[in-house]
């Protein structure tokens, strides 16, 4: 049956998973650099991510890939001369794609590069400037206040040269080119959340059905850093995924405890809409859809007008929901084994249900005589009519070639997997033909 | 005036149907044999039915014609000697296809040949078996409760050989090709709401179009044994079906006092769901559409995919809400004279709109002078937009072709009876033009 | 920017529009004569309209150009020998298009041509009779019930004779030969607000739109005698309107102080629906919109099969909910000059919205590149995707070529005014191209 192709998730496979976050939550990435490259070589421990490079200076559609940003060291030393901020405490503390600095500045001058939320005092937030060249530092704005006049030596030992952009892939062949997108961004420092669990759930779901038997549709799963990251990507591959690719997904923000969110396409009536509202649906769990308009990851680029590609977000707690995006509060608190092992369970319901959804065309007019293949009671009882064949005469009265099993499932309002292994019996006995 | 064409139904007439259900009531028929045939003749005293033949062992699609069967008695004598359940008190005692069987069983043997219904302990449930050879009974909770232990003998004196299938069909031509399809079944044995209503209102109904004027489209009846007759009809006659059918019921259980039902087409967008829908609601009766995902009856065929024909279901209390359904209680108290009467009048409202129906064009630019044709006040006053000619603007207004007269009357919240006159009246004038 | 090519009304419009509205009140207009030629001249004084003569007995579709009607004087004189009645006092005591007479008649045959409204005994009702011949008075119902018997002697001076149907036309060419329809009717006596508060709209708009730079879009206002009137003119021009024409309004009732109003087209889908549900809702100010079904003008023939022009109707207070309607209620005093005032200006924000909304086409796959043109903060920060780049965001994200400016507005949630400037820049970086 091909619904249940994929095995359900082994035990332990969330902590494991949490592990790996905790393993590569030090490391300071940026959309590009050894931060971005050495993730992704650790990734490659779990699946086989094929990495590669795109040179600075490559046009990809509007855009031009920056030059290579590295950082080995920043600080700032106070007019007492203890170090008021380090990048060794953390490395949200510097702005990404600081330029290089060395030097003295009094009190008002620093403060013009130097970010923090006055809401939230005691945290650092997440702050970038990867195509106008600045230098700043983010702090508590607590700390921020009680920096004293007087001052300040400022070191950033960054570099910004010609380089590349790295990003990372791995195709699970299936036994048709027909593709589900499995897209994941690798780009910001250490946040737990916003950052890790997303790739690192997209690496054990590449293992998990690499492991399995070999599925009816293809995986493409990416790492890339986000925006630049997709679009290098898809200028590269843009015709190619336009032929093959049947729904997707941007993974991200899957290891917190909220319920999950759905991100819609563009227009909201892809299949990768439908099934994933109908799995949301009869997951029993509390969830949201999220119209396209609050879209804010790479589905932005997936389903822009000229790409339209099938790829909605499915996440937990929608960013704009959250108190921790994009701070220092994302940090290892802010994911649990649980909930990994929560959301890599509801990515598979929904690679299962797009293995199961094809179009099925009934192959004889009017309803077979299913008792005689003991699919329905040889006896007619006043119930029959409400009986479990119900799902089966419900997939063959909707079999019209035209609606896929999905369809039948909403129309019939059953959960597809309920549906799934009697389309399979059906087809088995050749009262059901696959039109797709 | 195309609509009025069909006169109303004669006084008495739900009488005398009433008396024709009691007529055929004590007739044991099933899905093949001399029951059915014998009431198909009698059938024909009320309209000119051809009787028609299939023999056993003809494939119709999926299925094969079964043997024909026939039964002459059927009884158990208890321990005491006594006839405790004798098919010559209730027809209904018997499993329907029930194998010729004559033994001496115990009464733990006997048991699995025996059906009843535990919470409705007072009745005879209806049982068949058609497609699985065995014998058995069928009797009240409480009389097999009441079965002492000790040895009973069994008798059926029943046939099953090859034989044939036994249909009707009469066709009332019309001044076009195109057809309304009215079908019902005739395969049950003593039972007076879900069995004999609908052939009986099906009858009299071609009767009354045959004796009224010529009607504008061709009427078909079909009396078909359920399922099996349906498939075997549609096998022969499919193609010419799908040429000619523009939509059409299965006329059954019409003879009850509940409320009517409409059980929908598969996709609910038909021409005959639009109209049922809109002559139910402007009758101003209480009434049910009923999903297609409740069908129950011959619907399950005209509308699998591969047929799809515009087939609805028009009934009084739907199946799964009656309480009588498929029992001995569906006797002749569960039918009135009243209820045939009115499902009679509510079948040919249904018939005057698909007469009345049609796409009609108007045939000048801009609205024509009604005034100087008498259909609007020459004298311009404050209130002349609410005169009753509004009706007449109103359909003029929407005469674009592509909407039939049905979508008009909808669109400006008015029965189609009521627009009908003025349409027939405006194709006179030469200022609407049919286009179908 | 297109959308802001029609500047703001200047100051004193309203009242400019008041007193046009004053000058023309007192003449005797009807659907052909001289009342309604001296009004076209007048109006040449706002704006070059174009005057033009249909003669009498011209055939237009279904209509035949009636004869010219013109009057001169009218009176009743009472038993007492006082004049009782005076077409000098008000022309809407004479019905339209009365026959001439002279001669006596006693109290009661009099009564036969007499027109009163019981219900609002003080007002004189707006009656014509264009198409049948008779003549008659109007008249408050209280005077009608205080008229003794006696014998009345009857004059009425009017002539009716083959001349012509007079109609007025102004095109302002755009730049492109797509058109919006103007269309206003002039025909009625003296009433204020169901009269004359639409021409004089529809002159002082065209002033004003070649009084500004040149539009995109072609304007064409038409001033023609209600329902003959227009469709004698659609019968001169309908195939040059069909290639052109991509919206329009009916004008007319503007000068109220009510809410407005908007007459859908006959399907309710059209741009001119669209858009002008638009602009009323983002409006800010109450408004309803009326079903075609209750349509009352000249979007009746615009809007009838054969001509399917997307015109629809925007007034103030809708004509069944008006007290005043067709009555002499409807004078001077029905009419301000901030109404005026008000219905202009959401004229300009309908017409500004025609000339803003267009298709448009991204012209790179992908986001572009929006912070190297200043269109987007550089600072990565925890709101950027709330910022107010987020309407170009929404522009180029929904800008497929298939959805229109309008379009996008709605699913965005904004109005078109605010999202039109930023597509005018981004068409004018090369982001966007038209493709209509």
């Amino acid at each position: 049956m091909d619904y249940m192709r994929f095995p359900d998730a082994p035990e332990g496979l969330g902590s494991e998973m949490h592990d790996w976050i905790t393993r590569l939550f030090p490391i300071c990435r940026s959309i590009t650099g050894e931060g971005l490259r050495r993730s992704l070589r650790m990734l490659q421990e779990v699946a086989p991510i094929t990495v590669s490079e795109i040179s600075s200076g490559t046009k990809v559609f509007d855009w031009t890939v920056p030059d290579e940003w590295n950082i080995s060291d920043a600080f700032i030393i106070g007019p007492d001369g203890r170090r008021v901020i380090d990048f060794k405490d953390s490395n949200l503390h510097v702005v990404g794609y600081s330029v290089p600095f060395r030097g003295k500045l009094i009190r008002k001058e620093l403060d013009e590069h130097l970010f923090s939320i006055p809401d939230r005092p005691d945290t650092i937030p997440y702050v970038t400037s990867y195509y106008k060249r600045r230098w700043g530092f983010c702090l508590p704005h607590r700390l921020r206040e009680s920096l004293p006049d007087g001052e300040y030596e400022v070191v950033i030992d960054s570099t910004l040269r010609p380089g590349s952009l790295t990003f990372g892939e791995l195709v699970v062949e299936g036994q048709t080119t027909s593709e589900i997108l499995l897209s994941t961004y690798l780009c910001h420092p250490s946040m737990a959340n916003d950052q890790l669990s997303g790739p690192v759930l997209a690496a054990h779901l590449a293992r998990h059905i690499i492991d399995g038997p070999k599925p009816r549709l293809t995986y493409r799963f990416v790492f890339v850093p986000e925006t630049i990251g997709a679009i290098a990507y898809l200028s590269s591959s843009l015709e190619k995924l336009q032929r093959s690719v049947i729904g997707g997904y941007v993974i991200s923000s899957v290891g917190d405890s909220g319920d999950f969110s759905y991100i819609q396409t563009r227009m909201g009536d892809t299949q990768t809409d439908r099934l994933t509202a109908h799995v949301l649906k009869h997951s029993g769990k509390k969830f949201q859809l999220v119209d396209f308009l609050r879209r804010g990851s790479d589905e932005r680029q997936y389903c822009s007008p000229g790409v339209d590609l099938p790829v909605g977000g499915l996440m937990r707690t929608f960013y704009e929901d959250s108190d921790v995006y994009h701070t220092s509060e994302d940090d290892l608190t802010a994911v649990t084994p649980e909930a990994m092992e929560q959301s890599f369970s509801m990515y598979l319901r929904c690679l299962r249900a797009f293995e199961a959804n094809r179009k099925f065309r009934a192959t004889v007019p009017c309803e077979p005589q299913l008792s005689k293949r003991d699919l329905y009671p040889d006896l007619g009882e006043r119930d029959v009519c409400r009986s479990p064949s119900r799902a089966i005469l419900d997939i063959l009265a909707f079999a019209d070639g035209t609606h896929d099993l999905l369809w039948i499932a909403d129309r019939a309002e059953r959960p597809i997997w309920e549906l799934a292994p009697f389309a399979a019996r059906l087809e088995r006995e050749g009262l059901l033909a696959a039109v797709d």
